[in-house]
């Protein structure tokens, strides 16, 4: 059965972020994404596949599938290259427990707003193991058909909060939780004593971390780079900065634990 | 005055890989870039700039400039935001020398596709010294428009030359050049011996490294996740892993540097 025009518009509609927030719906595509966030028990609202698809995967699922033909496939993809499969899943809500922050390495993104990045962040994230990104309002949408596709499913593990900083930043100051910032003016990041827990904040593509958030952090680290001293480059693109950060802190921990 | 057809066209047709070969040209756009070429010497054939751009930055540069309207530089950008100017600079013709590979480090890129992460990875080559970029043809061009700017200038410094892996692969073996390559079946990268020169080998945005060029590498790396041995991502980007890589071979340089 064709796919009534009603549900390709709700569908095409889930790549505003207003929509998004209206229905509380977001779209994934793709074999591997669309099996994990069933596995992980996301509430799956609608799942369209394709006759191929659902003879070869959809044996042990038990959403209902809407068999589609490639035609209605392509009207509702956000992919230039349709995959043979979709869904509509429920947006999760995460509780967020600040306290919690000072046993465990977590994220603070100051309006990091292209959605390749934000993605690469979440995925970067879920490979060190950090549960929790906490990101100002005016950052790209988790939940962006664009940054969902960029995790490559880690958004079915890491939990991505938005939140206002002016009022976050003095609460974790005031449970004493660390946080790390990045700056070309700061410690070089492989000479510097750092907690094995805590916050890094990361910041916006043109304008890095504003200043009134720098002021909030309890070390100001610089990636070197090479050779030392020689400027070519300016900056790093944010997600290779967060990711160089994450490998160290996750490396020195690493380290301490073999030590015992 | 107004650009004419023949030079919009001409301009435009630069987006295709086919016509830059032709035509040996390639445009970046922002007056970083743009600056940061003629600084570097490279040969500017046509420089469009608006009168705003004019006015506050073209006193020192001797190359012809064209003035042009905002409407005339959207029709040539192709940015969604254009800038103020807007360059055709021609596409050098880079030296590769083999033989230097062990007194440095370089990057082997084997089909890396997609063009945000080959500029990235030029923008990372730069911060970390890294000269020589060798890539198979069928990765993306270099000076593809979405490359240049994702590079943001570091195309002016890093050499990113094109080869056949078939007789690249051999050469490099027999000149004894250390080719280290990231798999997941690697060894921690932390607890292995490095060399500090050769070559770093990064793969396909899906399929990574093919099979017969990892028959080459002399160490095989895996850049450990956290918690260790608790798989959750499959990989991490190719940006993202190449930045690590870099990042952990430069901060052992320095270190021993340092110890001397």
């Amino acid at each position: 059965m064709a796919l009534t025009k009603n549900k390709i518009r709700f569908i095409q509609s889930l790549d505003n972020k207003k929509d998004r927030t209206e229905s509380g719906c977001f779209v994934a595509e793709g074999e591997k994404i669309v099996s994990e966030l069933i596995d992980a028990g996301f509430t799956i609202e609608q799942l369209y596949g394709t006759q191929d698809w659902v003879g070869q995967y959809a044996q042990n699922i038990k959403t209902n599938i809407e068999i589609i033909s490639k035609e209605d496939l392509k009207k509702i993809s956000f992919l230039k290259t349709p995959n043979e499969v979709l869904c509509v899943a429920s947006i999760p809500k995460h509780r967020l427990n600040l306290s919690e922050g000072n046993n465990k390495l977590s994220l603070l993104l100051d309006t990091v707003q292209d959605p390749g990045n934000m993605g690469t962040i979440i995925r970067i994230a879920d490979w060190y193991g950090i549960e929790d990104i906490i990101c100002t309002p005016e950052s790209a949408d988790a939940y962006n058909p664009k940054v969902v596709q960029a995790t490559m499913g880690a958004i079915c593990r890491v939990k991505v909060h938005y939140a206002d900083f002016k009022s976050l930043m003095p609460e974790i100051q005031k449970l004493g939780i660390p946080i790390l910032g990045t700056s070309l003016e700061g410690d070089n990041i492989y000479e510097t004593e750092l907690p094995l827990n805590g916050f890094i904040v990361m910041g916006n593509e043109s304008k890095g971390v504003n200043a009134e958030w720098m002021k909030y952090t309890t070390s100001k680290l610089f990636i070197p780079n090479f050779p030392e001293g020689k400027k070519r480059s300016e900056s790093l693109n944010v997600a290779v900065a967060t990711a160089i950060v994450c490998a160290e802190m996750r490396r020195r921990q690493s380290a301490q634990t073999k030590l015992r």
